[in-house]
């Protein structure tokens, strides 16, 4: 009833939040001055200055290409193709955004002269299947994924074997912090998978997954459990090259998770192994693999989370009717700007109407939460959010 | 008594070793004709061809840089300035280098027109204080670190307090398989320093140490033991900026891993606390930090090791008298081609006689093993078989 509740009262929120971050964004793009007290992001190399994000998310870039003809950011407002830069001296080249960008983590890289290089100012994350620059625009409510003085877990790097795909697969595990102290304490386990073009290492880098627990269990707003994140991007279109989602093919990556990895992190760590303490989440292609793999496993997981990646509808629920009676909790979320924007359904997810699914399932009496991030888009923000809303939520039944 | 053998066996070996490699080099270099049978390394980005190394070790290079009018990598033979690459249509530059490469891994980046961008091809490794692209030549013996179907360690992430630091700092910890199955079982550590302008990720990442645990324990040919690894360039020039060799001061680490880092581990793993279970080993400037801190914390660590990072003495051994009684193992090791040239030592460090070092501490009755890698330099293929050299022959005693 509590969730119930809460789905309805996010729904409401959702909606009334969705009419005013356009306006309030329109405005501060077109009237504000940019304010002159840029910082290096946080993301940066060790030592350097450059790319700098101001007070208003503005962001400024500084490039050394003494021979280039034309030097661009690929980060910048839409439709102008990022942010071009210009020659100041010394073979440095700069650039600031058009307008402030949306809070949180970004990912772009430089053309140079028409070639893709990444800014040697930056970490580099993997996402759009490459190794990518990154910046961060600090964000108002960053506070929950800060590193505190609070007891700190682990995230473990584990090879598994893959009979089905031949090899040892890696994956990271989380462990809450005190996970060492009793040998006899069971935990839940979440599996959360990444988005197209990612990997096994997007949740815990550019997600902060870790630390958004650490700090949650530190307040006592959820419940210690361990996070598993591996790799979903089995389908290959060759040899190590990651295919496309139109021929995305379930089977290999619902093998190795449900007949390798779930079975390897039951005996390897000590879990709850069973459906009430199993949850399965996932950001965009990880939340279409979500629904897909708990859809065809209904016994394996009673919590479910669809992060920027498509619903659940009253039909979706009705052709599962074991959905309905034993699954805790469906949670779906989305960023404000996709919901403003309405074109990141992924191809072959149900009509997109988060909303009136939400209400749907409501109405049906199955237990939904829907969460609506404010002010960002298909973007890392909005699914650090979405775990700080979803975490508290699993296995409270 | 064994290992006093082995030491003069090792040295021994090592000087005949040394005879070998540069003819060889020089012959192979200067007359073998190229075979067409390069391969993707095994360290390129998923998907992505070049670079390409073949069965000689010569390594390849090919880059889209369509506007550009000189395109270099930084990875090639002494004294060249690496490989020109050259224009091969349809924007893209190609290079082959002039010789073959040692085996192993090895940092390098692009020189395009003047700016330095890292290779779109490759992952990036953390070197010479920035991330690099990376390239492997397979080695002959690279079975040692291969991912094998045996039970394989975690490398864990924790994040520990430093209040002489200011903040939460970064440590992996290596546990060997089956730490987690006996919660009653403890481990001896070794606490194990990457090099200068590397950080905590090198020796899981670059060097393999997990793989290399992983294998020899499954051969019975080391006992199982904890690693720990984190950063060791504490003196910093600016916030963030790291500091050179030239104005390094030991105190900051120091205090990091003996007041904080120790006791945490101590704490939060189950771990032997006691020097006889307790070793430091480092490379180049992590075994320059090695004989610094043994030195001045006798009483803390039995076992010692310097890789490509110095030697002991017979009067630094005269100069620390608690050495001579306690210390179970004094390993010290190089890479061929580094004797060879002699002029790695680092800054600050005795005379560069590591072989006669080695004979003076054998002949005083010390218990010293003296490894020479053959025909690597100061690379990170020396440190992964010094580790293997080394680890069978910890906490023995």
């Amino acid at each position: 009833m509590k969730t119930i509740l809460s789905a309805c009262l996010s729904a409401t929120a959702a909606l009334a939040v969705l009419s005013l971050p356009v306006a309030a964004a329109a405005q501060s793009r077109s009237t504000a001055a940019v304010i002159e007290d840029f910082q290096p992001s946080s993301l940066n190399q060790p030592g350097q200055d450059y790319p700098q994000v101001n007070s208003q998310g503005y962001v400024r870039f500084r490039v050394h290409a003494p021979g280039a003809e034309q030097v661009r950011a690929t980060l910048g407002l839409g439709g102008e193709g990022g942010t071009q830069l210009h020659k100041v001296g010394d073979g440095y080249w700069e650039g600031t955004s058009s307008g402030p960008l949306d809070e949180g983590f970004h990912y772009y890289h430089l053309d140079i002269d028409g070639a893709v290089f990444n800014d040697p100012g930056t970490l580099n994350f993997y996402g759009s299947t490459r190794w990518e620059s990154g910046i961060e625009v600090p964000a108002h409510d960053a506070d929950f994924y800060a590193v505190k003085d609070v007891p700190h877990g682990q995230v473990r790097q584990v090879l598994f074997p893959s009979p089905s795909t031949d090899q040892h697969r890696r994956a990271f595990v989380y462990t809450p912090p005190g996970y060492d102290r009793d040998p006899t304490a069971r935990y839940p386990v979440l599996y959360l998978q990444h988005g197209w073009g990612e990997d096994e290492t997007a949740w815990s880098v550019q997600g902060h997954a870790n630390l958004i627990m650490d700090n949650l269990i530190a307040e006592g707003d959820a419940l210690p459990f361990i996070i598993v994140m591996t790799y979903g991007m089995t389908n290959v279109v060759r040899p190590g090259a990651p295919g496309g989602l139109s021929s995305f093919d379930i089977a290999p990556f619902e093998t190795v998770l449900t007949r390798e990895l779930i079975p390897y992190i039951d005996s390897h760590f000590r879990t709850l192994p069973d459906a009430d303490h199993r949850a399965m989440a996932g950001l965009s292609m990880g939340g279409f693999e979500t629904k897909l793999i708990t859809t065809r496993n209904p016994d394996l997981f009673n919590y479910i989370g669809l992060l920027s990646g498509g619903t659940f509808s009253p039909d979706d629920i009705a052709a599962t009717p074991q959905f309905r009676d034993k699954v805790k909790l469906f949670f779906v979320s989305y960023g404000s700007r996709e919901l403003e924007r309405r074109n990141t359904a992924p191809p072959g997810m149900a009509a997109f109407d988060p909303v009136g699914n939400a209400e749907g399932l409501t109405a049906m009496g199955v237990n939904n939460v829907f969460y609506v991030s404010p002010d960002t888009a298909h973007e890392f923000l909005s699914w650090r959010r979405s775990l700080r809303e979803m975490a508290p939520l699993l296995f409270r039944d």
